[in-house]
């Protein structure tokens, strides 16, 4: 179920039986010469999305910006600050525990969020250690790449050239959520350089056309549904795990 | 053109012959008995975004919380503090003004995020007005529902009823955008109260379904095509009007 | 009764018998040629105090600097970002509720500040919200030139050419409290011209000595003797009204 | 002059040929059982305002609620925490220095504030500090009641029971102000203890009736004339000596 | 060198030929029975320490408090919110940069700090990467853990029970600092359990004593000895290619 | 007893018996020609440690970097902003007070970080004096320079040019601690001058070599040594007191 097709009382139904909640967290930035600029929100979304329909899980609205500084140089990409995203999480985090929800899993679309979105949940446990009482709630953070199964999907379907931004699984999944908006780009060098990640000016530099170790090229409509069809199957099952710890 | 799916090649093409900007705000939050939680994200971005397809303004993507800290007493609603949401404006903008657009048009669709955008205006422009440098960017906040000619056509529509949360207005645009989740609940009352706005377990005390002067019952997919059909339309010509002054 | 005037042991022998409290709100900054730097704050005030004297009600100090970011092109001018009179106005209102008073009715003399005490008021109220409790207080806004029956009174003492900032009459009230500090000075244009209001350096270049839509050089004494006679009588009805509410 | 009811043109005027200005800052806070809540915000604002007058120094209006927790046992107190305190005088200097003045005498009222205005100070250099440009302002912090020979006058008015809170002295300032609303209580006992600072409960503990170590049924006009007289003196000859500073 | 230990004019003197620096940061928080609470500041302070002294490298005072949040149920245990701790390390990387330190190495010494650490590190770029203009520093983050080779000595010295908190290897570490604080404790159970870390109650009830499987009570001063040693090594030629990145 | 080199279960142990604890705070900022970077944090950390051993009193780590805005002119200063202290303190002190630490006792080196440790002491009260309940802690700040006999101690050992800044006793405190580090260097002029402190800009000129009216080459091991000894004793006495306060 969709939190934001549902009403309240649709919601105040689900947390009778249910304390649980997805929550898709990506960016909007560059994703190289063939790759959707949502890319980052559009792909946690889709997989949550499906499960969501297949299993009856509900699903939060997409935290859809989030900490993408190093993506500044290049049109289009909207970045917070950490201590914006910082201040933001508390807020969906205090909404969301107030209404009785104890167990949120983030599903997270962009590499560049992991830190911030780590450093949150300890914010929003810091004021019940601090008082010496227990936190009513229990965070969890996935990335979808990580999900068990799709990281090897990932590299039979691309043996070469995934890469780490922009990457050819990540593309492909926006094109099967996306067919109309496929764009066809020869890429060059064919696989992109690798390094570090800074500032903007530093990464524009080092990668010029916006893409890290990446052949995005090699994206497609069907490597896109098996790709969300593993990563939904995945998700279900990691969700519900812990949903239902008991400890 | 939506922001999400394009590339930062496309930006910047576009960056190339315009400075304008729509960005749909909005909020989740209860809508009564039969409205969606998502209602004010859906309005504005259903709105803009088939304005960028008939008009090829460029579409960011939707902020999609907002200040809703009054309706945290109905399950679903998700809040921003005040604070936290002149925080995430701030970043949004400076993201925008940095790749050099110079015209943020924000589409609004909810009530309660009005002093908050207009204060996040305020500090936007503040640190120039500071510093004795002229801003390089203007920004403008519209409520769809008051979008030139909108406001009449609620009336002929719904002529009584239509109210002032969870109105039967906004309802049928989001139930000509999803119809599939058009929920049939009988409201008792047949019109809901009227009355001040302040925390959120007073809101509950008063409008005991939500719902503020509305009938929404009335909604209906056609009435949403209609809506749409002439908030779009409305929103071409202002945007157009904003984007193009010299002053 | 002025607070500022009160010993503690006075304020504790209102809250007795009394709940409610006025805190007039306003601003340092220009006012066009021959309007007074202080005058946002001086109106309420002005009808705050006079409204104290004839009621008894409790005048909190002024709250005198506030938003007026857009203002600082004009030497003299003050202002607080927005985010910095959030957090202020969150001191106000929680110093006067920990005393016990429940009602809390700014009389607001500056259109810029609205956004911002508005947001104030939200921000107030969202940790009850979020942990599920009633805020144990309420505020309001009231902006003076809006109390019962002022409009009328100012259209009839200015048909034309009162304005929307450096009014006719906002001037005169300040005359009728310091008329030695009166200022003739020619207007030119007559009527200043009218627009947005955006960063300093923008409202500067469209409204040259600071006024917009006004000819003040028409301010008396008189007209300000007659305008916070009515303002006080209003103010009183209003705030009795607020304070003496049951729900 | 004072800013409050001067124009925007008289202070450019002022400019011209000057470039310090005094802002009184004081604080709402119980003043024992004959003093008023708003004594240290009406001793520095009454001394400004004659030096103002006799010498022509700009002062601006009163920064009238300080640092002031430990009070809050007392009703009508108002408090800003230190942090607010700090952003509110961020805003406060930089809307002063925007204008062009460079020095900025803070004439204080309340010993409660001086460490957060001292802060402050330090708060507004370190950004110049850490870009490593040169500060274009100086501040300065004088307490009235550390104005050359003010010190020595109290002594003299009050050589038993001038004490450190709600003192005989800053009475007097006040009931010389306003000599209307002098207050004729019998102090139990004659002078108040004297301690520690610390939280309000604490405070209220040790001292139940708000004094230090004050005997201010001493209070009285004429001694409240004389101190603003040799304050005023003294304070024209300092803020000349800070304003003419060369180096 | 230390920083500490070392007059300004030798720090200029560095700076003359170097742009480089080590910052030793880490934590004060509990290490189960016989680990010190200052373990995870150590450890890092007496690498870099003894590395600073074999090659010259500046080394900065350790950043000695950090995220701790979730070992608050122990006594002793000191945290920063994440908010403050980003916010306080960009006090200390602007104070570096503003010398004209290019290159900021963190050599870090608990777990707990990786995501606020990096989370700073975006904070620290994105006013560069928003203004368009090239961040004149960059910052590495490594765990001394971590350094080349010195994950297999500790699997070499402690193949069974070297576990992921209060390890035998970084207690090793203080005892060959501090050879007269070593405790004597007998472990029970012999290694302690994993888990998840969340909030401070649910990591006592999780690991009683502290520890994250782990059997410290191996720890001895020839492992520190050894532990320091390659740490040191690695740390000395880690550093140096860092500092002398050219790309 | 260090908390750094004890475990949490010394800590509670000592918590058993005891609620005082002894907080070091200095900074790390420039000594002039032969004064160590980190004078301001050895101080108080040399003399509380060996509080520490005679009498068993717990020591904290040391807050080791404070308010130095001042001195960023010279290579090797690191600050915080006063905002970022004031959180970082409120930090220190929830974690003490929520292991039950009842008495915060800062023994401080740094005369720049006075103001902003007495603000943070309002700043930790402020909540409970706004909640109108009991804080359940106190803190004291003292300078280590001002604990009993020690200033007479300093005029004794250097009658002419201890001074206010890179003092003669300072110094010797640090080469106490640690002799290998002791650097001659002529001083010109012989005593520094004196001025007020404002940004750093400013500071470097008025002050060329960083000292502030002191000659430290008069600076001895000996010294230090009889001043650790003096500040030993009257910290160890004064702490005392403190802890045992009843009221």
């Amino acid at each position: 179920m969709q939190l934001s097709t549902a009403t309240w009382q649709e919601v105040e139904a689900y947390l009778k039986h249910a304390r649980g909640l997805i929550i898709p967290i990506g960016s909007h930035e560059q994703h190289g010469p063939n790759g959707h600029l949502g890319t980052d929100a559009i792909c946690p979304e889709v997989i949550a999305a499906e499960a969501g329909l297949e299993d009856g899980i509900l699903i939060a609205p997409t935290f859809n910006v989030g900490q993408a500084q190093h993506h500044m140089g290049f049109p289009g990409t909207i970045t917070l600050r950490p201590s914006t995203m910082l201040a933001a999480l508390q807020d969906w985090i205090s909404s969301f525990t107030r209404h009785g929800f104890t167990r949120l899993y983030f599903l997270n679309g962009h590499g560049g969020n992991v830190a911030t979105i780590q450093a949150a949940f300890s914010e929003a446990y810091a004021p019940w250690s601090l008082k010496g009482e227990a936190a009513p709630f229990a965070c969890t953070l996935q990335n979808w790449w990580e999900l068990r199964g799709v990281a090897d999907l990932c590299k039979r379907l691309f043996p070469v050239g995934d890469g780490s931004h922009a990457t050819a699984s990540e593309v492909s999944v926006t094109y099967y959520k996306y067919p109309d908006f496929q764009k066809r780009v020869d890429m060059s060098p064919k696989i992109a350089p690798t390094g570090p990640i800074r500032d903007a000016a530093d990464y524009r530099r080092r990668f010029p056309d916006g893409r890290i170790g990446s052949d995005p090229s090699q994206a497609s409509v069907e490597a896109g549904a098996e790709l969300v069809a593993a990563a939904k199957a995945a998700l279900i099952a990691d969700a519900r795990r812990f949903f239902g710890e008991n400890d």
